[in-house]
């Protein structure tokens, strides 16, 4: 399969996230993207393509206007304020508290906009936000003319980000926009098959309410896995959305025998809705050797999750999202999309 | 007037908050209400005395009972995963989460109950918030067992503690407290009156739908200043308590002469209501030498605060809130209450 990919990400580094009471050096870093496309060249997977320009068209169709407004700014506002580290909240604005004023300080409308300190911004990261936007959106539009399958290689990763609200390392959401591009290129319906190790609370929050893009996903339990506060399994869906969300949480410890049990599961439930194309959140944080994460596939099981959704029969949008486990991450990314085509 | 101390806030000492991208030591320290301490006997104010024994009951009609079964345990919860520094969250419930599941990881607790970054713990941070609730019940008594005025010198402050949030240094409300054992003591109504340069959240949050406990209050504009989303005019009430709540913001910048005229609304507005106990939320951040607000008083324009005060004639519980240019916050604090007895 083809892969969309561009340098732009790059630019996307040393930026910090608030962890455990320290800010530490950000996890999602640029050696991410770029061993996984080395990976692509060393076993030969298909052609590395960039992305074609792309409008904001898309994304407005899924985040709020104000919110896609600001993110351009964020570094901008952030430097006339005199400083040079990463940008990052350091209020939220929770329940009892309003969200229907927006406030003028940068650091007021960074957690305005946000659920979490893991979304900084350093002088790179919107042009990376911009780009791996362009790369998904150019990605759902090669399976849209014909492709079988095609690999969104971006970062920063999306799924984290909602109709309103970035965090988890992430601003926009890539697989929301590969679904709605799906969807204005004729589909019917669109499934996202959110497999990251955390829960997509963003892609959730964007679709919740519609029945055109059915939302599943296997993750960490919310009770004690990021991002916490959603992704339970009582969570299916609200309005004419009922039913089109569907998760699937284990307990932190989950091996390969239960968690590929509650990938059967998924693949049943996008299967049952018949949906007309397929977007695969690509996390390999469910790694064993992931640093932030606690599931404990190997290597040797990736290719089977690639196997496994093929058999789904779909025309498939990979894009990707976690895994921190650098060393590992291209072998066990590119291995899933391998086992995908053989 | 008596001061009510225990010198058990100094184990709150250490603690880090997240402001503009890092963690910097407490603006909130001991030496804070060390320095207040010496300037009371330098001016012979009036008697210093230790807290009364206090059981919860009180702080159980204000906050929720899961938020005050956990504020005790979070030092022992963090320890127990390892780490050593000061407990902090770093993901937050906002609007699209949910708040309806408390998770079970110590990160996600603390992100559960609370709002911002800047409300850590220590060692030390549970017996000084204690000790705190203790003082303010105490200066509440003395002022219910007919003392025209007392003086509450706790830290941690408590005016940003909701029902359900810690925050901006704040656990458990003190000023809250004190209006509810003014209630609990007779009081048929009373007015809380909130003077520090932020805005008391957590007190309206605490009594926003109450009639008997009226709160008002100046401070930065919410809409760049901490706490940044409540406060703003239109915040009046609701239910029961339509009515019962004045916000009084004042723009960045704002010298005496704005802030007296503020300051007699204020007054006017609790007079209104004719409540039979006035509490008095004291910061003295408002001070032009503060490191983190921006009104621009003079140390001589507080016993003017003081004596305006005063003229309510009403039985007052001063109850210590923020103040962070510690080498005048004694003579500032000390200023309003001297000014008070004049």
């Amino acid at each position: 399969m083809k892969t969309v990919y561009s340098e732009a990400h790059r630019g996307h580094s040393g930026h910090g996230e608030l962890v455990a009471g320290a800010i530490v050096p950000g996890f999602e870093k640029p050696e991410r993207a770029e061993i996984i496309r080395a990976r692509i060249d060393e076993v030969d997977l298909g052609p590395v393509v960039p992305p074609a320009a792309q409008t904001l068209a898309t994304a407005h169709k899924l985040h709020d206007a104000a919110y896609l407004a600001f993110l351009p700014q964020v570094w901008a506002l952030w430097r006339a304020e005199g400083r040079h580290g990463p940008a990052m909240p350091f209020a939220w604005p929770v329940p009892g508290l309003r969200r229907d004023v927006e406030p003028e300080r940068i650091d007021a409308r960074l957690g305005f906009h946000s659920f979490d300190g893991g979304a900084s911004f350093v002088a790179g990261t919107w042009t990376a936000i911009r780009a791996a936007h362009d790369v998904a959106l150019t990605a759902a539009d090669l399976v849209a003319d014909g492709a079988p399958a095609a690999f969104a290689l971006g970062r920063p990763p999306g799924h984290h980000a909602g109709a309103r609200f970035m965090g988890g390392y992430c601003y926009i959401n890539n697989a929301a926009l590969a679904a709605e591009r799906l969807r204005e290129r004729g589909a019917a319906r669109v499934a996202v098959l959110d497999i990251d190790y955390h829960h997509g609370n963003g892609t959730q929050d964007i679709f919740y309410a519609r029945d055109d893009v059915v939302f599943v996903s296997i993750h960490g339990d919310p009770k004690t896995e990021f991002p916490f506060f959603l992704g339970h399994a009582d969570e299916t869906g609200t309005g004419a959305g009922a039913g089109f969300t569907r998760n699937l949480p284990l307990p932190a410890g989950t091996g390969w025998e239960a968690w590929a049990d509650a990938l059967d599961a998924a693949c049943d439930e996008v299967a049952r809705h018949r949906p007309d194309a397929l977007v695969v959140s690509l996390g390999v944080d469910t790694f064993a050797g992931d640093p932030i994460s606690r599931f404990r596939l190997d290597s040797a099981h990736f290719p089977r999750i690639g196997r496994r959704l093929a058999r789904l029969g779909l025309p498939t949008v990979f894009v990707m999202e976690g895994g921190y486990a650098v060393e590992a991450i291209g072998v066990n990314a590119v291995g899933v999309l391998a086992g995908f085509e053989e």
